[in-house]
């Protein structure tokens, strides 16, 4: 069993802290077409960091921005740690209150892009890995690092990549990204990700807008969808897709008590949505079963004819709808991109065009799997509150290439960022305490992964 | 009995069409808040043509743009004239085949703003006032002149101008504009106009867009909107407003007879649409029943959310639907507002704001008062294809302001313009062949009014 790392840690502050700096401070904006030197300099700057710290690192081509992929230690155990290096675009400027890509400590924050979102949790393994292979020697363990350059532009190429280093990639356990703290300052661990169907129905009436003398008579696509729409859910919003719930996998019974464990503010969510009640005035308990257990079918977007000010007086030509079904396990895109297509279908909706705009398996390990028990002892190990172990999470993502298409267990685990650090948003931040109790979670995994 | 002009008229055709292009030159807009100089001098050129052809004309104040009113002839009865000497904008100005206020003739059409809608009509009365007094002497009958400035942006202030000057625009019929001929070159008379209530919709979730993940548990203003609608119509696609259809006057059998008379061409209508059905599925003749004895309640725009390209995953903020009710008479606009409100109150959706952006009283003149049969028999005397008398259109306007409040029967007859005249769009014409035959039928109808 791997001694803490703490004092160790305390005492190198000032290089931790420098070294993140220097990561933050590449503008490795993803959504940026001409960030393709930027980006091979982040790359090779991550790749060198893993060198440094023991571990046998490569750049490795995709189509779009390359993955920094590298193996440290040996035995019979492999862990694979998924992080990613680009950043989301830091605009609007304005509304920074310092420069995104110099860093600044403000009250025992860190403010910088991407500090939060993903720089800072991969900073800290590789720091982790190379103070722990410094105290105690080489992992008992194979870790992989597999570091990608797209994340914040969907992952357009991780599925070719995973599929093509299948071998390369294959591992007991998945140490993913994105958990954080909760409000109460508590860890969270995520044990899987929502799946997602995303599609766009499209209703078209006449060649263009009519005036709306012809109201009564001429085909409206917004009614039409108004109409579509009505048979997705009913009167009391509740989804009646055909054969949507017979494809999920019921939750376990480890699932439900783990919902049961987790403290949910309902009140603190409501107020900072400033909204009275959840939809269908659901309770506190079963608004989390939902949004952790069920499937939903979300209207993203609806457009048709005129919105500008004042009354325009037209019989649209076309509407759209946007939707996201977020799906449990079980219940894979495509499949239900086919239970979309043969309801309508069945009720005479065959001029509806349903669009597959984006399909993302779920991904499910589960609560009781060694790799959530590792996370959550490390956690104590740290002697942090103990840390809040969610069956699944209400987003998605591209987790399940790992989790589901490779079968690897998958937990989201070691908080930089908390619920506070506004991701994606202007003035991203984490605590510097939380940056380096991160490094010793990491390595407290690191020590915990082999036994 | 009048005389039929016809061989006066065929004399003066470089006069009176020197004498039109003048006024379609002045670019009118009323859209164009610096329209105010070229307004008023727009507005003294009728004045003056209207004294030139012997009636007493003087401009009239409004809160906007002034109103040319004149009286001419004296007798028993009076005949009020209304028509409107502003044009729409012409733009997009690329697609004009020539300038829309230099007007142009080409295959025998007049191109140019307003020469459909509605400067062609104007001077059309006015040279048949002009050439029937210099033939018959003064007209044996009161003939008023209103001819508004305000037209195109939904006669704003025409109300309180009516309401003003109710003695003053007493009469025993009015003759408003906007009929044409049909696509078989029929003159079309109108004997009425839809009412309207036109409402916007508001529903509000989160005080802000959320990320889907909460897409089972927050409320959905998109979806909210969708669930508030189904119960404006049933699955069918029937209007099921409580209390809608008590409200309306049931059409008269003369009513119904004129509308088995119309020659309605349903497959050019679809075919124009680029459709292959009505809604519903109607039939032909239901279809005519439909637009103009039946309300309608038509979503004339729905915006939720996000409407680019692609996916983007939230649950929207805010949602509007923006509807337009098409009244028969008897549904006046107030009370069908007030069924709105209470509709929705009833089911649970007093949430969802009902905004009331435009209300419009619905016209009906009997198909078989004096002022249509003179309006049909003026065809006649011009040896034109037999007229086609509607009850009613399908859209609304201003007439009921005459018609309905001030209590005068009121048809819309004199055909300058035709269905291709593209009112409202670039290169807007009307055929010279037709113009001349408006001003005949204009002294026709004159000559025909007292008797």
């Amino acid at each position: 069993m791997a001694q803490d790392l703490g004092e160790k840690i305390e005492g190198s502050k000032d290089e931790l802290l420098a070294e993140l700096n220097e990561f933050l401070r590449m503008p490795s904006i993803s959504a940026r077409e001409d960030g393709g030197a930027e980006f091979r300099g982040c790359a090779e700057w991550v790749r060198d960091k893993l060198r440094e710290a023991g571990a046998e690192a490569r750049i490795m081509e995709t189509d779009g921005h390359p993955v920094v992929y590298a193996e440290a230690g040996e035995g019979e155990r492999t862990l694979l740690s998924y992080g990613h290096y680009d950043v989301q675009p830091p605009e609007p400027l304005e509304l920074w209150e310092s420069d995104p890509f110099e860093p600044e400590v403000r009250d025992g924050e860190l403010f910088a892009r991407g500090v939060a979102d993903d720089k800072g949790d991969v900073m800290a393994r590789i720091q982790a890995l190379k103070l722990y292979t410094e105290e105690h020697g080489p992992l008992p363990f194979k870790l992989k690092f597999l570091i990608e350059g797209e994340e914040e532009v969907g992952s357009p190429n991780l599925a070719a990549f995973a599929r093509k280093n299948k071998e390369l990639l294959s591992a007991d356990a998945c140490l993913w990204e994105g958990s954080m703290k909760d409000d109460a300052g508590r860890p969270m661990v995520f044990c899987g990700t929502k799946g997602m169907a995303y599609v766009e129905l499209r209703a078209r009436g006449a060649s263009h807008d009519l005036h709306s003398m012809y109201g009564g008579i001429a085909p409206n696509p917004a009614w039409r969808l108004v109409q579509a729409l009505r048979t997705i859910k009913d009167e009391r919003g509740e989804v009646t897709l055909d054969g949507l719930d017979a494809l999920a996998d019921p939750p376990s019974d480890k699932d439900l008590e783990a919902i049961e464990r987790i403290p949910f503010d309902a009140e603190a969510m409501k107020a900072s949505w400033g909204v009275e009640s959840f939809d269908r005035e659901l309770s506190e308990r079963d608004a989390l079963r939902e949004m952790l257990l069920r499937p939903t079918a979300n209207i993203a977007g609806f457009h048709s004819g005129y919105g500008g000010p004042g009354s325009k007086t037209i019989v649209p030509g076309e509407a759209y709808v946007k939707m996201d079904f977020r799906l449990v396990s079980g219940q894979s895109p495509g499949p239900v991109l086919e239970l979309i297509r043969s309801h309508l279908r069945k009720r005479g909706f065959e001029d509806v065009e349903v669009v597959d705009l984006h399909g993302v398996e779920a991904a499910k390990t589960p609560v009781d799997a060694p790799v959530v028990r590792t996370a959550v002892e490390a956690w104590r190990a740290v002697g942090n509150e103990e840390a809040v172990v969610y069956p699944t999470v209400g987003g998605s993502g591209p987790t399940s290439l790992i989790a589901t298409e490779l079968g690897i267990p998958t937990v989201m685990a070691g908080s930089v960022a908390n619920i506070g650090s506004r991701i994606h948003s202007p003035n991203e931040s984490a605590r510097l305490a939380d940056y380096y109790e991160a490094v010793r979670y990491f390595a407290a995994f690191f020590g915990r992964f082999a036994a």
